[in-house]
Parts: C-alpha cells; sequence; structure tokens
C-alpha cells in the first residue's frame, strides 16, 4: 500500500493545524507543510471581539502557537505569506506565492488538505470600499478594526446575527455608541421569538440602539474617502459615525478548489465524505471551507464553527495518513454571550423543521436557574421543540444567565442519542441549591411537552 | 373497576406534596389528606445551609406552600403537628395522634403513601444527647442550628460528606472557626482523589481545618450539660467549641413501615416496584424512604435526593389514582457548592464498578473552562470512568467554577443513552469563547479516554 509522507495543508487555521498536528503525530518523519497567505496562524478569530472590548489586551494573545513553536515542538513547517494561486491535480503540485518576494514556486504533495475557511461578504459598491468600513474574519481584520476603534466614539454595525452582535457589545462595552441595523425583524432571526426577543431586549438594556427590517441604502462618504454615515433605506434615516462594521455574513472560500476543478456541494462549500475527502482521493478538506451533514436532516450543511473546523481536522489529517475515521456531521449547536446574557441553540429551527415538513410542538418556559430562595437566582428561557407524533426532541434553545452553554449540551446529547421528551424528564440531573433548582429548566421544559402532546 | 378517593399521604415533604398535588389535578373532588408530624411542610431542606451562612434571611423563605395556600390553591388538607402511629392494612386505616392536643383518631384511606423521609443517624452516647449538639435535617433542626450559631464563634463538624461540608462551609462564611473531623481519609471519600483532593483544597483555603482519618471519641460535657470539646480518638487531641455537628449521615425512616409489615428492600428502605407500589397494593412509599433502581447496576440502591423525590412524587401520585407510570430509577447523580468550587457527579464511582467487578479505566483532565485568553478562566477537573472493554461511559465526576452541576448533566444524559467515549468526543456541543472552550473539557476528557483504551 503507498504511504503518504508529504503532505500539504492551505491554510494555517484550527482546522488546518489540526489536522498537521495529527498527521505528525501518526507519521513523526513525514514533511508536512502549511501554507498561510496572511501574517499570523493558529489564532482565535472567535477571540476578536474581546479583543475590541479590552478583555483581551493584546492581538498577540490570540495567537495560540507561533510558526516557530510549530517548528520546534510540532516539526511543521508553517510559511506565512504565502498565497497558494493554484492546484494541479494530475502532477499532484500545489503553486505557492511567496507575498514578500512575489517568487512563486511549485511544491509536490501526496495528500493536500484544504484549510481556506470562510471570508467575510463585503457586496461592491454602496461606499463599502471606504477604509473606515470593515469585514471582521482574520486577526489582521481584528488588528485594523481595533487600531481604528480607539481614536472614535460612535459606529454603526450592520447585521445581528452572531458577529454583528459581538461586535457592537464589544464596541459598546468600550463605551461607543453604537447602532445596529438588522434587515430582518429580529436580532438571530432565525432563533425562536422568546430567545431573540431576550438578546433584543439585553442590547437595549445596555443602549445599543437596533433598527430593525430595513438595510443600508449607501454610505456617504467624504471627498477624502471616509464615510462618515449611513443612509437608512426607506424612512431616509442617516446615522452618524466613524466605524462601520459590515456583519452580514460569511462564505466558504472556495475559489481554489473550485479552480481546481473540485466538486462543490449544494450549500456552495467543498463537497466531502464522512471521512472529509473530496471529490478528489488525494485531496481533503475541513474546516469552515467544508461542508458536513446535519445529523437530524441527513443533508448536507455548511457550520461553520471554531468546534467543528477543529474537530474535522483532526479526523482529515489521521485520514490522510491512511486512517478511516468519520466526522459523523453536527447538529448546528451555537452559543453567544452578550454581555452577561447566554443564549445557544442545537438542533433543528423551526424553519428547519418546517421546511423538513415535520410537525413539531414548540415549548417555551420561564423558569429560576436556581433554587427560587437563593439570591442571584435568574430566569432562563428554554424552548424545546417536539416532533408530534412520538415526542422526539429535535431542537432546543436557551436563553440566559448561568450554564446556558452546558445546558444546551444536555440537549444536544439529548438530541443526539434520539431521546424523546419522557426520556428528558426523567433524566437524573444534578441538583444542589446554588447550581441548579430541584427541577431543572430543562426538566420543566420536559414535562411541559409531555403535558403539550397528550 | 374501584376507583379510589380517599388518599392519606403521611409526610408534607417535597415526595408527599408532590403526589398530593398530583392526585388532587388528576382528580380534583377526591380528597387528599396529608399528615406531618412537624411544624412544617413545603420546604427545602437542602437550603438549611443558607439559612446559616446567611443567604437566605429567615427559615420561612425556605417554605415554599404554607398549609394554608395548598388547601387554598390545591385543595390539599394538610395537618402539621400529626403524627401518624400506625398503620392497620387490613382495615385500610391509619391511627393519627394530634401533637398539640394529644388526641388519637382513626382515618380511613383507599390509597396511602408514605413519604417519611430519612432521619439524621445520631449515635447514642458520647455526649451527643447535649442540647448544642445538632443534626440537621428538618426545618426545625435548621432553625434550632440557627438560633444557636447566632452566639457561637467555634464549630466541630463531624463527617465530611455532602452535608457536613456544606455546613461547615456555611458556618465558615458566618465567620466561625470551622473544624471537620472524618473518618476517611478526604472529604467526598467515595469520590475520585483528584475530585476530592480539589474539595480539600478549598476547605483549607477557606480556612477550615480537616481532621482526618480518625473520629470523635466523645465529647467534655460541663455539669450543666453543655458540650464544651470534641475529643478525637487516638492522638488525644481536644478540639474547643460551642458548637458540634453530627452530619455522619441519614437512614430511611422505616419504622411506620416495618410495622406496618410493608417489605423492606436490601438498602434497608421500603421496597417499591417501578410504579412506586409497596408490597402491600394498597400502599405506596416515594421520596427518601423508599428504594429505587441504580439506572446502570440494576440493583436497588437508595438516593435520598431532592430531584428523585419530586419525580417519584409526582409517579406515586398518579398511580395512586390508577395510572400507569414509572419511575426507571437514578443514575445517582449529585452536586455540591462549596464557596465558589462546584463539584459534582454521575453514574457508577470507581468503588460501584468493582463491587460490580467491571474493568474500567478512570481518566482524569484538567482544562480551562473556558477560552484560554480570557480572564476569569479556571481550571474544570474532569473524571471518566470507562468500560475498557467496549468504551461505554459508566461515571463521571467533576469539579470546577463555572457551568459543572449542567456539564455533569451532559455526561448523565451520554450514560443514560448507553453513549461510548468514541460518542461522547464526537457530540456537537455549544461553543464561545467566555462560555466554552472550543475544545470543552468533556471533548478532552473523552478524547484522552480513546487513547488510553487504544
Amino acid at each position: 500500500m503507498f504511504t503518504p509522507r508529504n503532505y500539504v495543508i492551505i491554510g494555517g487555521n484550527a482546522a488546518g493545524l489540526a489536522a498537521a498536528s495529527k498527521i505528525r503525530r501518526l507519521q513523526p518523519t513525514a514533511r508536512v507543510r502549511v501554507f498561510e497567505k496572511g501574517p499570523d496562524v493558529s489564532y482565535s478569530n472567535c477571540g476578536i471581539p474581546f479583543l475590541l472590548e479590552g478583555r483581551v489586551a493584546k492581538a498577540g494573545d490570540l495567537i495560540h502557537y507561533s510558526p516557530a513553536r510549530l517548528l520546534e515542538q510540532r516539526g511543521l513547517e508553517v510559511f506565512i505569506g504565502h498565497q497558494v494561486l493554484g492546484i494541479d491535480r494530475k502532477k499532484r503540485t500545489v503553486t505557492v506565492r511567496n507575498l514578500e518576494t512575489l517568487r512563486d514556486f511549485e511544491v509536490a504533495y501526496d495528500r493536500l488538505l484544504l484549510a481556506t475557511g470562510a471570508e467575510p461578504i463585503r457586496p461592491p459598491g454602496y461606499g463599502f470600499e471606504s477604509p473606515n468600513v470593515f469585514t471582521l474574519r482574520s486577526l489582521q481584520d481584528g488588528r485594523a478594526l481595533h487600531s481604528h476603534v480607539k481614536a472614535h466614539r460612535r459606529a454603526v454595525v450592520v447585521g445581528a446575527g452572531y458577529l454583528g452582535l459581538e461586535i457592537a457589545a464589544a464596541l459598546r462595552a468600550r463605551g461607543m455608541e453604537v447602532v445596529i441595523v438588522e434587515r430582518r425583524r429580529r436580532p438571530l432571526a432565525e432563533w425562536h421569538a422568546a430567545i431573540s426577543e431576550r438578546v433584543l431586549a439585553e442590547l437595549q438594556a445596555a443602549g445599543i440602539q437596533f433598527v430593525a427590517e430595513t438595510t443600508i441604502e449607501g454610505l456617504e462618504v467624504e471627498p477624502n474617502g471616509t464615510a462618515v454615515a449611513a443612509r437608512v433605506a426607506g424612512d431616509g434615516r442617516v446615522l452618524r459615525g466613524e466605524v462601520f462594521v459590515l456583519a452580514v455574513g460569511v462564505r466558504p472560500a472556495v475559489s481554489l478548489a473550485r479552480e481546481a476543478g473540485l466538486a462543490l456541494g449544494e450549500t456552495g462549500a467543498i463537497a466531502v465524505d464522512p471521512t472529509l475527502r473530496t471529490s478528489d482521493t488525494s485531496v481533503f478538506a475541513a474546516g469552515d471551507c467544508a461542508e458536513t451533514r446535519h445529523l437530524l436532516t441527513g443533508k448536507p450543511y455548511w457550520h461553520p464553527f471554531g468546534t467543528t473546523a477543529n474537530k474535522q481536522g483532526r479526523v482529515a489529517g489521521e485520514n490522510m495518513t491512511g486512517g478511516h475515521r468519520t466526522f459523523p456531521g453536527v447538529l448546528g449547536t451555537s452559543a453567544l454571550a452578550l454581555f452577561d446574557l447566554e443564549v445557544a441553540r442545537t438542533g433543528l429551527t423551526v424553519q428547519q423543521a418546517h421546511s423538513m415538513r415535520l410537525e413539531i410542538e414548540s415549548v417555551v418556559v420561564h423558569a429560576s436557574d436556581i433554587a427560587g430562595y437563593l439570591p442571584g437566582k435568574k430566569q432562563a428561557t428554554v424552548v424545546l421543540h417536539v416532533k408530534r407524533r412520538d415526542g422526539r426532541l429535535l431542537g432546543a434553545e436557551m436563553a440566559g444567565y448561568h450554564g446556558i452553554g452546558a445546558r444546551i449540551d444536555v440537549l444536544a446529547a439529548a438530541i443526539t442519542a434520539g431521546m424523546t421528551v419522557e426520556g428528558l424528564a426523567q433524566l437524573d440531573l444534578a441538583y444542589a441549591p446554588p447550581i441548579a433548582p430541584v427541577w431543572d429548566p430543562i426538566l420543566i421544559a420536559a414535562n411541559e411537552a409531555i403535558k403539550r402532546l397528550r
């Protein structure tokens, strides 16, 4: 059997480095080269809002390992500022450009991993090319925004998804005046109203202005190129500011894959089988550029989240060396902290369930998150989406101030195991007055669902 | 079919009142009488440590419903200060004594529930009958200790189980000098050393003295009956104090059941089938006086915890009216907060696994509970007990400062579902830097277990 010895990885992000490290652990003498076009590798881009806020002192604190440490400690050859221009699948080579010297060279591979990540959407025009209009994906984006906000007072954030909300909260926590413009009615619009309304209340309590159901018609740009205001579509309102952030979504970075003729999936991300192999048996893809499967729908799903990228990277790395692991898929679990409010969800949303023509019952309960007689208790909101026919749990959403992320994980485990709300109601969950009430909000919600389904 | 109309419940605790309420909801015209020998019903005895500490202002705050409200809002006739002296199963009557008037009377029942709870162990002799030696179970016990500690400064707590630790922490938080005497080597001695050592460190950091591997030989008692010191067995040490608390365990309160000839189980608690029926088809038992089953061993198990009592009460209530629900059993999940440290466990302990002759691997990991670059991160300790043969998760223990109770619930769900550590490692758990790291401690522990089993 052919044993690959020569590995090339495009992308120094979580997926790429998880794969690279796994390969070296399994094959200590293999050659593993990682090409990253940006100036940084091995950082947490999810940490950027905390840099903006000031909870993280400097961008470098978000970097886990430098290229030098990756070489020293893991034997990985990591090249920053090196862009892969193209893949020749027949010759099994990639063409790499050193962005400093602008010299191009070819590198041969036995196995190639695409870990090209995702890129922020920045619609052309509208004045969005102004230098004080930011998108946020790489650490470099984070540095640029961080250095810009220091001198300014007013920010307009477009988009109230995860990133838009996190950035808005971070800038507000710095003391800036912040407006969010969102085309739908509520923040996190695909979530259940019981949750997104709590998010809205939290934003408003923090003094963030939320402008709903509209878009930015365009920016007013000074002759020197600086944007100074956003014109709201419809009502002629003008939002003045010095900082404009576009957080209207990301898409998988697939141009290299597309140009190389690799199959893309229906989500637009790179199609992979459960072993994370692409349509070319020598080429793998992992992380935000790759498709995965939704464990409940069984269908292709794109879930550009750090946990998935890390897990996929390890699986891809192992399989590139000849292993046979699989990445079964995801439930779409996600979580977000806004000031002190935590929200989290897992499984199907109402809309996903409807698009599958599943008849569901959505149960909402509000319950104390610790014993009701203790000071510091808060209301947790639990939403369960339950299949009417058999009581099976299909999705869950929560909001609250204590342990919401971990509680959604209980429901992720329950959904993965195929539990019904009857099973959920009988779980032997922890109880201690300052930790969880005798009837945990999860149990209250399960019992409420049982009543409703009767 | 005979429809019961006349219900008698012995015990105004969580199990008794959960059953009574359930009966009235299902049969709004039924007569439901609850007899409680003490002065209180419907209170959280788990809340007593918080009363001692001062986080709960007065004993009454721990009471959920007064007898008057239970009558008004739920139609329950609740008699406090009424002791049931005996059960005549042939005649289906109980003899009740009004402890105020000392008048005895008979009450007929169609269905009877024993919710007699548990009672603290107080070994006879040793000076333990002194008025400043306390056990803690009822709210009345809590009031007595609370009123006594106000005037004093030094406490000796015997026993480092859940209750002993909670009381010691509460008294320390009041500013008292506290010594714990424990016959085993560590607090929570049946837990894994990695956890009980963290508990010990937390006690010591709080300035609580921990005297291990010994017992109290006896108390020194003044002529007026007041205990003034505890003599430590072996080394002749004398621990002076004004407050002595015995927290050496509880046992099921089964004397009424025994005298009535009802079968007791091997744990000493009242034997019940999964519908919570005793050996007499008209008599049920629920809560701390009743036995249950361990979901993993399939064997009788006694688990005197509030969540179990509440769930059992509802199941018993429904079945007393002719329902067919079951209480499947427990995993032995429990949790405890000591100052800011939370500990929790579920499933089998090492000792329980050994006594079942199961070959297990116990994996211990220490991992950051939120993103490592954020201030406020703490180490969580996760212990997984895994079946060697097939990687099935059998037990878990955790200690840490954020969301430990909810994280143990993830493992309770996983164990209930029969998950292996492979399945656990693939769970799509929540990630957000201030909520959970990209590799949740649970996933790190699962991956470590997979490595070890290879």
